[in-house]
């Protein structure tokens, strides 16, 4: 399978990995949390070539999760600003940043903290939204939702259906 | 910057999407939540090729995500089993999914649905570990922290550190 199909794949993981799976365009979304709208802010923080950053942008307004919006005419330029879709990468990004902290890390202790409202440096946990405890593999059961596709199944996806359909194993 | 220096940032996000960025590595990870173990497994599930995914398994092996362990001798043939620092990404993934499932799952509904113990298919939601409410990005600040490098900082890190030390604006 080449990368181009994976958004087809009936997973909402490999789904969403073909939108920001791209190694830098994380990267992107968190400077855009910090603040960041402009393309030169975005290529001196990142670092990344132009060339990649004006195509990542670009991607990232036709997926829905940026939005351009001209500050600038003549020549033309644009402030990038998270979209609904975009802000609701936020979870994401800030377990990933949690998973970091603890793990690569060392010995110094997180590069940088999270401040929470409640006036603590935050530990992001994911919970269940019915129920309030924390969600791990142990405990979480995936099945067939109603987007799963009946009509075609490609010889690929046989096997992930059978995972999906009899019980999982965890070692 | 290349991409092999992104780990060296002082930034927990980017020393994760160092190790994990990497389009087809979570798609790995996730079958490995699935219980698949074996390199045949995973290339007839993701549909990667060989030689990728017998670097990226390498690369998770060396980064300690995932351990190897000999189940046949003459010729040599591995399982791949999660570490508990590989298991730790459960979070990453289910709020990865749960993102999947809200912005890119069309009429259809979810293609998989995650059963929690509590007897209901989640929603997962991140919420800070002292207080209990949900992050967001208007409720959590960016400090710096105590790994933050003080010592040497590059040209490039200047305007993060000053977006890290003055107010960070919201759109």
């Amino acid at each position: 399978m080449r990368w181009e199909e994976i958004g087809n794949v009936p997973c909402s993981v490999a789904r969403s990995l073909a939108i920001i799976g791209d190694r830098w365009t994380l990267l992107i979304i968190r400077d855009c949390f910090y603040g960041t709208s402009r393309f030169d802010a975005f290529h001196k923080h990142i670092g990344m070539t132009r060339h990649l950053l004006s195509d990542r942008l670009n991607k990232l307004v036709e997926a829905g999760i940026l939005v351009q919006e001209a500050y600038q005419q003549n020549p033309v330029r644009y402030d990038y600003f998270l979209t609904e879709m975009g802000r609701d990468l936020y979870p994401v990004l800030i377990t990933l940043a949690g998973w970091g902290d603890r793990w690569l890390s060392g010995d110094q202790g997180a590069p940088v903290e999270y401040v929470h409202s409640c006036g603590e440096a935050t530990t992001p946990v994911v919970v269940c939204e019915t129920c309030g405890e924390p969600l791990t593999h142990e405990t979480v059961m995936p099945r067939r939702g109603p987007g799963f596709p009946e009509a075609t199944k490609p010889a690929h996806y046989a096997t992930y259906i059978h995972q999906l359909d009899t019980e999982i194993t965890h070692e």
